[in-house]
């Protein structure tokens, strides 16, 4: 079976429920022939319709000049399976191997595919993709490091994602979320639980 | 053994990862002899020093009302045990019981206590706690329903965060935190994953 059998398209109105658990995602770039990847602890959706995501990205960071050269991100959401990877492009820097001539996709084997819209690489393996066109707001990436993206693409692995709902449960590990808890330590979004709305006195 | 036995102060310069790993919150607001909480999925650190975190707060909301004009918010973190009471907040509306002369804490019986520093209303059972003032940026308040505040105390029960980190195992599974998919349904932060950074070729 090929990587991606079970890449299916998202409707765009499901795709912030694609981040809405606050799980750790990776940042890929691309501008002029380079291309790079890191990791995000700090995102969220601000916005259902259309979709709107808010993303930490450090304005030191070659993720943050190749976001600005090109106006476009991909948010990829990657599972329990490759957490080291998810890390090391966390702790890497682009700048780095961009200056020996290669890039994290090449030092650490990373295999990609092209979005469908942007072109942007996204990351086999992961539970959901997303390409994105930056929202210009200078001031808040200037004083909060806060990206404000709207999705333009939204892929998942039917899986774990379908119908427009997560499905987790325990035939899907290797796909379950991460969730930063700091210094390379994640929960892992493998237990539910279902609630209801509480009679009142 | 009183609810609060366990709650000890948090250094401001750790409060960020209370919700570094996306859990949901439960926004508290007070002003004027009124009272409100809600819940808010969708939350983001966005700097360790100071203490900043971006939630997004809907326009329409009591929260939003009493934020802008107390420009104070509390955040706790709560954990599975009480996550019927985070769906009830998140799916009932303050002003309602605000106009039959009640309010939430009233009607869902909701125990809490006063917060250190702004005397904010804070839910007990949670497993952290922070006060935070809200820092004017009408801009992202209005695009985005984007509320960037600045924490000014923090807490959190010393069986689920100490030393400064979350501490994730089978003996505090009450407090283990939610992350919430949608419609009421949680992933619950209970298993951990500790990853290494990956040789490159």
């Amino acid at each position: 079976m090929s990587p991606n059998a079970h890449r299916r398209a998202v409707e765009l109105a499901h795709a912030s429920r694609l981040v809405n658990h606050g799980p750790t995602v990776l940042v890929c770039t691309q501008h002029e022939g380079r291309r790079n990847v890191m990791a995000a602890a700090w995102s969220m959706p601000v916005e259902f319709t259309p979709p709107r995501i808010a993303v930490v990205i450090d304005k030191s960071t070659t993720t943050a000049e190749m976001a600005r050269a090109s106006g476009q991100v991909a948010l990829c959401v990657p599972g329990a399976a490759i957490a080291d990877l998810c890390t090391t492009v966390g702790q890497t820097r682009g700048a780095d191997l961009h200056a020996e001539g290669t890039d994290k996709f090449a030092r650490y084997g990373i295999a990609h595919f092209s979005g469908p819209v942007l072109g942007l690489p996204l990351v086999e393996g992961c539970s959901a993709w997303m390409e994105c066109r930056v929202i210009p707001e200078p001031h808040t990436q200037q004083t909060y490091d806060t990206w404000f993206v709207e999705v333009v693409s939204a892929q998942a692995d039917d899986r774990i994602f379908r119908l427009g709902r997560w499905q987790v449960d325990e035939s899907n590990a290797a796909l379950h979320t991460l969730h930063h808890l700091g210094a390379g330590t994640y929960v892992v979004g493998s237990a539910t639980r279902t609630s209801r709305v509480l009679d009142g006195r």
